[in-house]
This record gives C-alpha cells, sequence and structure tokens, in this order.
C-alpha cells in the first residue's frame, strides 16, 4: 500500500493535527510527519513533493494556518493528490487558512477539508488510498459501522443524559 | 480504469459544472453526469450512493449551491472520495455553499474545491484515480507540463499585451 | 394534541439543545429527543421523517453544527414545518451552522432561528402547534406577559443595579 | 382554514415577495398582501399585528431588507409563527437582513427562510396551516411528488443539455 | 439642558451600558435609565418614545444585542436623533446588531456607534446636546484636551512601559 | 439655525452623496458642499474641522468609501457631532467604509448611518439641528408623516401592482 | 537606482496590474514585467526571486487573486520587500486574495496593499526605492502636490458639478 | 543607516507591539517608540509625520486596532514608507483594523501586514531599509537561515513529539 504523508507549516500546529497521524496509523496507513514550512523551508517542500511519488507516496496531507501557502507549495510540485487542512490561528478562525486552501487556480487543487478537521484529512486520505484497496476500503466501511453504532447508542441514552443537565 | 460520477443538485448549475465533465473526458476517464437533489430526489441521492463501489465508480463529485448538502447526502452512504464543488448562486457568492460543503463532522470528511472551480474537481478526480494508474498519472503530469508552457508563453509575451492595455 | 420531535446531529449538542426539550415540556408539549446523525446514521434520519407525521408528530427540530445537514435531511423527507436550531461550535460562531440550515433550495424550507436558539426553536414549534389548538395558543400568551412582566420588573429596578457596578 | 398574511416593508420588494402570493394562492390559502413599515407605519405593524388572530390569520409572513426589523416587529404583538423573509438590497447581499431577522431574543421566534427565498417562506407557510389539515398536507405532499418528478426528468436529459453547452 | 436616555433591550447588557451613564453624569446631562424590549414590551418603547419630545428629552441611547430591533423602534416613533449602541452577544462578536442598527431604511436614521462603545454613544449624545449650548460644549472641548494630555503623558513614558514587558 | 456641512473625500463620490445635499435644502437647512481629501488635503481637513463651530457648522456629514478615514479626521479636530456616511466602492460592497467609520476609539465617536445612505446621513444632520429648533423639528414631523402617507397608499394599491408582475 | 519587478499569476490580471506598470516607469523607475505562476511554474517563481537582488532589482510586486500565494513564495527566496496586490475574481471581491497575502506567518512579511490597488503598489514601490534616492522622494512629494491640487480644484467646482445630478 | 519609528495610538496595544521593537533593535536598527492618537492627539501625529524624514527616519510602522486611522493620517503627512500593522480588539478579532487599514485610497498606499504582525512589521521595515544597505541585508538573510534550521531542527524531532502528545 502506498504510504500517506502529513506535512505541517509549524510544530505548533500539532496538537490539531495529531488527530490524523493516529487516525492513519489506526488504519494500517504508513503516515510519515514532517515540519516543513512553505515560507521558511521552501526547497523542503518542493523537494519532499517532487520526489513523493518516487518515494511511495500515494497522497499527502498539507496543514496550515493564516495564509496557508503550504497546501498550493506542494501541489504545485506533484501530481498526488494534496489534503489541505486549514488551521485556525489566534485571530479570523482558520477563515483566513480556508479560503488560502480551498480557492486554488484551475489546474492545481486543493482537496480541502474543515478548519482543524485532521480526523476528516486522515480519513479523506484513507478513501483515496481505499479506492484500489479493498481490504482498506473495508476497514473504512468498518469504522463508519462503528461511528453509526455509537451515534445508535447515544441516542438511546439520550434521555438518561438530559437529567443530568 | 474506475469511473467518476458527477453529480449535480439542479440543472441550472450545468454551465458551472460542464468544465467538468469535459476536463474528466479530456483525460480519458470515463464519466457518468447526473442530476439528483439532497432534498427533492432523497432516495435517488442514497440508492446512487449505496451501489456507487459496485457500479464501478472510483469517485464522485457533488456540485451544489446555496445550503449544499448533496456532497453530506452523498459521503454518508459511501466510502468513496466525494469531492465538493461548491456553486455560487445569486447571493453570497457561494460563501453559503463552501461552508456547508467543507465544515463536515468528523468521520465523513467531502474533499472540497474552490467556489464554482469545475476544472479542478475533475483535475482532482483524476489525481484521485491516478495514484494506482501510472497511465492517468502521466496524462497529469503533460497537462502540468503544458500549463506551465502556457504560462511561460504569456510571461513572453505580457509587454507586447500590455501596449494593448 | 401533536408531538414534538427534537432532533440532535451529536449528543456533545445537549447543553445547547436542552432548554428547547424543557420549554417544551414546560408548555405541556409531549417532545421526544433524539440523537440522529444526518452522515452517521443517514437512514435513521430518513426512517424517523418518512414515519414522523404517522407518528404522531406536528413539528420537528433539528439541532446541528458545522456542515448542519441535519434539517435538511429531515426536511427532505416530510412535509411537517422542520425547524432549524444551528449550532456553534469551536471556530467560526455557528456561522457556518447558520448557512447550512437557512439557504435552503426553493421548494425544501427550514424554519431557521438564530444560533443556539434553543428556547427560540421550542416557543416557534409551539407557535406553530398552537395555530389550531387555542389552549396552547393561551398558554404562550401568558408566557408573554410574564416575559413583559419580568422586564418591566427590571426596568424598575435598573437604577439599583447599576450602583452595583 | 386559516388565512396567510404577507406583510412587506417596501413595496419595492415586490418583485421579490411575489412568488410567495403566487405559491400561497396556488396551493388554495387565501392570502393577504400588505404593505408596511416597521418604522414608517409602525402603528399599522401593530395593529395589523394584534388583531390577526381574531382575523382569521393563522401565519404571517414578513419581508424586508436591510436592517429588516418588520418581522421582529410583527411578532412582537402575536403568538401566531411570524416567518421572515430576508431581502437582499443594494450591498451586503442580504447579510444584514438575513442577520437582522434570525437572531432574535429568548422568547420571541422568527422562522427564517433563505435570502429572498419567497417561495419558501410560503410553502412554509403552508406547511404550518397543514399541521392540522390533511388536505392541505396532501397538496404539498403532491407538490413534492412534481418536484422529485422534475428532477428526474432533467436527470435524464442531462447528457443532451451537456451537449447544447 | 435637554435630558438623555438610555434605554436596554435587556438588563443582562448593563455592564456594556454602565459607561454611557456614568459619562453622561459625569459631563453634568441628566440621564434616565430605562430597561424596554423592542419584542417583549413593545408598547412601553412606543409609549417612551412617543412622549419622549414633550417630557424633555433631546437625545436617546439605545442600546441592544443580536437583532437589535430597538434603535428601530424607537426611531420609528420620534423625530429626536436616537443613537444605537450594538451589544455583542455570545456569537458573531456584535456583527449581527451592528448591522441590525445602522442599516436603516431611508427616512429614519439611527446614529449608530461602534460595537459596545458604550462612552462613544454618551459622548455623541452630549456632542448634540452641545450643538446650541456652548457651556457643554466647553465641557467637551475639555475632556478632548484631557485625553489628549493623557496621550501625551503615555507617549512620554513609553519606553519605561516597555521596559516592564 | 446653525448650518450643515458635507464633506466628501472623493468627487467620485457625488452621486451617492448628492441625495443628501438636496435633502438637507429641502429641509430648509443651510449645507456647504466640499471635497476634502483625509489623505490628499488632510490640512484642509484639520482647517475646516478646527473653524467648523465659529464658522456656524452645527453638524457634518463626511463621505468616504473604502479605508473612510474622513470622518475621524473631522472629528479628531472638533467635538461638533459628525456624522459618518461610508460609500460603497468596487469591492467588499462598503463593508470596509462601515468598519472604519464606526469603530472608533472612545472619545471621539462618529454618528454613523448605513452603506450609501446619504438621506439618513441628512435626516440624522436635521434631526441634530431640531434638538433646539421647534421649527425644523415640526418639518422634521411632516415629513415622518408623509413617508407614513406614502407606504399606506402603497399598501392600498399593492394587490393592483402586484397583477402587473 | 534599483529595478522594480511586477510579477502577476495570470496574464488574465492584466488590466488590474497594468496601472501599476505606468505608474512606475512615469516615476522614471525601470519596472520588469512578468508572467509567473506560484502554482503552475513554481521553478520560474523561485528562481526570479533568488536572483532579484543581484539582477538589480530593489523590490517586487506580486499580484495574484483567489488563494494568491504568489506573494509568499517570491517572498520565501528574497529578503527584498516583496509587496503583494490581491487581486479581485469572479467570487469574494477579493477577499480571499487579501487574506492569503496579508496573513503572512512570523518573518516573512508581504506588504500589501489594497485590493485592485495597482496605483498604491507601484507607489508604495516607489516610496521604498526612495528611502535612499532623495531625487525619487522629491517625485514623490511632486506627485502628492498635484494631487492635493487636484483635490482642492474639484473642490471648488463641487457645487456646480452637484447641478449636473 | 536611517531610523525606524514605531507608533502606536495606544499605549494599550504594547503588549502586541513590543516584538516589533525587539526585532528592530535586534536588527541592529535605531528605533524610536511613540503614543501618537489619530483622533486624541492628531496634531502630534502630522507634525512627527510631516518632519520623520528631516528627523532621520527612514519607514514608518504604525499600529492601531478598531478603525485604525493612524497608518492613514500619517502616511498622508510623508511620503516615506508607512508600514500598517492592524491591532485586533475585543470584537471582530481585527478585521475592522485590517480593512481600515489595507483599503487605502489611490495614492496613499499603507504597507500592510497580518493582525497582530509585529515582527513582521518590524522584518518589513528591515527589508526596506536593507534595500539600500548590503550589510543589513546580510543580516537579514542570516535571520532566514537560522528560521530555516530551526524550521529543519523541529522537522527532525517532530516524532518525538509526537509521543508527548
Amino acid at each position: 500500500m502506498k504510504k500517506a504523508a502529513i506535512i505541517m507549516g509549524s510544530d505548533s500546529d500539532l496538537p490539531i493535527v495529531a488527530p490524523a497521524v493516529k487516525q492513519l496509523r489506526q488504519l494500517g496507513i504508513e503516515c510519515t510527519l514532517r515540519v516543513i514550512s512553505a515560507h521558511r523551508t521552501p526547497e523542503a517542500a518542493a523537494d519532499f513533493s517532487k520526489s513523493a511519488i518516487e518515494n511511495g507516496f500515494g497522497v499527502i496531507i498539507a496543514a496550515a494556518g493564516m495564509a496557508a501557502h503550504l497546501g498550493g507549495v506542494i501541489a504545485a510540485y506533484t501530481t498526488l493528490p494534496v489534503i489541505g487542512l486549514p488551521c485556525s490561528s489566534k485571530v479570523l478562525d482558520g477563515a483566513d487558512a480556508l479560503l488560502s486552501t480551498v480557492m486554488m487556480p484551475p489546474g492545481v487543487p486543493i482537496a480541502t477539508v474543515g478548519i482543524n478537521a485532521a480526523k476528516n484529512a486522515a480519513v479523506l486520505a484513507a478513501e483515496i488510498l481505499a479506492v484500489e484497496d479493498s481490504s482498506l476500503m473495508s476497514k473504512l466501511v468498518d469504522m463508519r459501522a462503528e461511528m453509526a453504532a455509537s451515534v445508535s447508542e447515544k441516542d438511546k441514552n439520550i434521555e438518561e443524559k438530559l437529567k443530568e443537565i
């Protein structure tokens, strides 16, 4: 199976990004975690991206906040699917990162997930890798079933929980 | 190769969506175009989505405007990657559709592209299908090279074009 | 009298939603509380909605945050009035949920109340049920009178309260 | 059957509001159309609202743009359900009217529909009146079936329509 | 000298509004403080407003949050200048109240100050009353001089203050 | 009676501002119209403002778009009430001008009216001058009565007008 | 004197950008115009930027719309001042480009001017080059004087111009 | 070398602004820190700005929040490059200050950096002063190298850091 990469622009985003790493590894997907800055180590970004296919990656998650250019810099050098994870920072609630990530020019898309939605970035990466991997697809189907069961469980207990409020 | 589906919530979005169909077919990807409404034909949405894998689809593009629930309704019934294409309507410039598409709850992601970014929805679909298809990946690499050549060509002629303004 | 239903997309919204349950029960309206996710248990949503009329419901409140599709999924399967209660989550202050709820396509409306406005969702549900129920309408008139009296009381004491600041 | 009222703050909003009148009458609902301004004829607003129940109204649609106070002024004097229809004006795309309408204080809700969503205001009014009127409810169910059929029809013809683009 | 009135929609806004009362009294302006709700005690609002001129008021400050209709309801019944003070509430940072207050229809203006800008509401009220009152105008000129002196003082000490950071 | 001044930052705003001049003159208020730029002729702004009281002005309207600093520059040099009229320009619909005008720091308010609301700027100016001028106040009361009559007239004819749509 | 560069992400932005070229040349500043895309010709961007100092440039203007990464990609490879010119595109009025340009991470600033503010990008570039060039500074002072004279001229003729409206 | 000035509108912004002072001094740039209010000490602003060139300044940073007019007032009186640092205040997250700073009219630009981006304001000031100062430019290049090294270091340790979460 191809590997996934998670690149974040700053290690201060690690608390936001960590659930993505965990989710990927839980699904049995090999995952490389990197700190590469679009603006401070741009050549590392270009190098990583240009060699990503030959290094066995099948999908790249780019997590960044503010003027979140990281996804764009990665996407500029590869035709692998790049998932953009916009991170909120101290002001504007991540609206800046969302727009900087999603509004890409024609021909160079970023598959953007919600603000701080690290788990979804990972699940999307898995869905992409699962298109040709029925065993991984089965794991995703199972995960959905578990999520549904968990909601049903909460549905049963909600009147009880209401009493505590 | 797996097929792509493009589903739009209303046929009034066809002018926005058409470039996605054309781009996919240009890349040699078989593409099914459907009009299915999350709110007016919800069962058709569920039926399509539940059987998408067995029907040979590898990726689904959902195009919708306003309270754009279509992507979410599709994503709820499949573990295939779902690409959300938020369409602008008469007011709010598509900001409503963007937020309705990208801010999905944990576990059910939508790979969102820019507002009205039909070409990017198609390119992303192709990138996803290309992860395990080196021939399609080559086409994408070629397309990038052509885009680069086109920009370089414009770069050479820009002083000339400036004179016309 | 017809019953009211309150459906929330996640039990983490319970603290926001609880006042709606209490308000409805205070007005003597039988109220069913459910946890049903538009994306994780979509079939439960469809099932609930399709059988809501025959199960004696007269109005449904759907509470959800982020890309709040729950109201739309419910409204797709019933012609009962659906009240949308957009819930704020960690970023964007519920603006995403508001737009995802209120900007419905022609033909399938959601009666949207303010962000986190659980009490208003309940009062609106009561007003709807009271259209043909003069006894419930009387209760609502009384509640308005009590609210007015409470404001008048505060009006009288405001200079006193100002001194404490 | 109880009547519906549609009140608009200015007759310049008539082109936006007209589809609501037509939709209501199409459904066989008697509908009174009024021009009453929250700020220029506030007493007319209060008078209309205070006597709405005894005058046989079951629901009131209030259509206004900008600082859209009309719905609030109407809702202040009645416990009938008030549907707010925010209208866009020359700037801000109706975002001002939407917030002015939906963010009501606790106890006095407005059932808000989308910006310029006149048809949805009417359908919601009908849904409310139909709660205790199974004949009207049947008409709404039929209308949904027609909408579904229309979408299915468009679905069948979409490849044909694509060729024209 | 004519009196000023400060009306707030809810006594929960008192901490925001209190500085306005204090500023007005500091300037020797008689100030009446009231709690009147546009939606819960609308007749008190109309009554206050209609009799404001004969009761000796020269200016009215209306403080409200969310769908802040209070200023509009007051302005509808008087030709006195009405100052709108938009208050922030739990979500949206007062952007809703700002738009609900400032975007008034032609002919019925509200003199809007910044979100939570109680001091400025009071200073503006004083400036209005001072147009024909040279003694009050002198106080305002003095207040400006004190503000300037305070800034100059801070300017002198800023390097000192920087060291503490 | 004291005079009113209308200052605009650019003569390109004249089509937006003209109704304010006309409204003021219609009410018999002497009105001086000026083009003064906060950034291009800042000394003219300071000079005008500093001498406004002694030159017989009672109120100043400042109309500007984009980073609308004009009102602030005028207000910095006078204790007269300054009315800010935010003008829309080619992008952002005047939201920039609105925030630049209304969010003034404590002690230096601007009485802000709606985006492009020239008529309201004039009516507010008149209301301010009318606080101590009962004859002008009568004119404003009459104007309100005419507005009410006009709305009532439209109310009577609305069903007729609907037929034309 | 050092040269200025103007780089735009797409030649479709030329109508927006052209005034910057003209303004710079009018001030006697040698100006190179390029079309380089952050995402389609990223290596050209890196190459240009890395060699900008040795090629005699003193300042770089980067003009881009949507997810405007161009300024960031340029700034990543040079310590020259980079001026960001956010361009509006078909939706969102350039708010996306503004945030993508201005919200840069610590250490790598972009000197951002207003949306579509090409003239200001050029004037800022000139101001930067003029810091050590008193002759250019004189030209800028003269330009300001001409702007002031033009405003004063308009100020004199405004009553005349008003009559035409 | 020319000096830098940092002017802030209120000393309450010092915690936001302090890093700019420190960064400039760290780079060996002489830096004057001032508290000058556009609205409370406008003449001090004009005086400072008019004499800034002759007093040896090469660049001015203006830090202000809310309706942040300070940069504009400074820029109105000098042709030196003015860097605008928009500061967030209690509501709106600094979006008001950003728009008030960046959307300047043609001819009078402000080089705007991100909200609260004090370090970037300083680095941009240094970049401007370094255009003709190769020794300062070297320091900036070194600073970039250090930033890159720091990111690389974090990149190496990220898996370790992940374990702690």
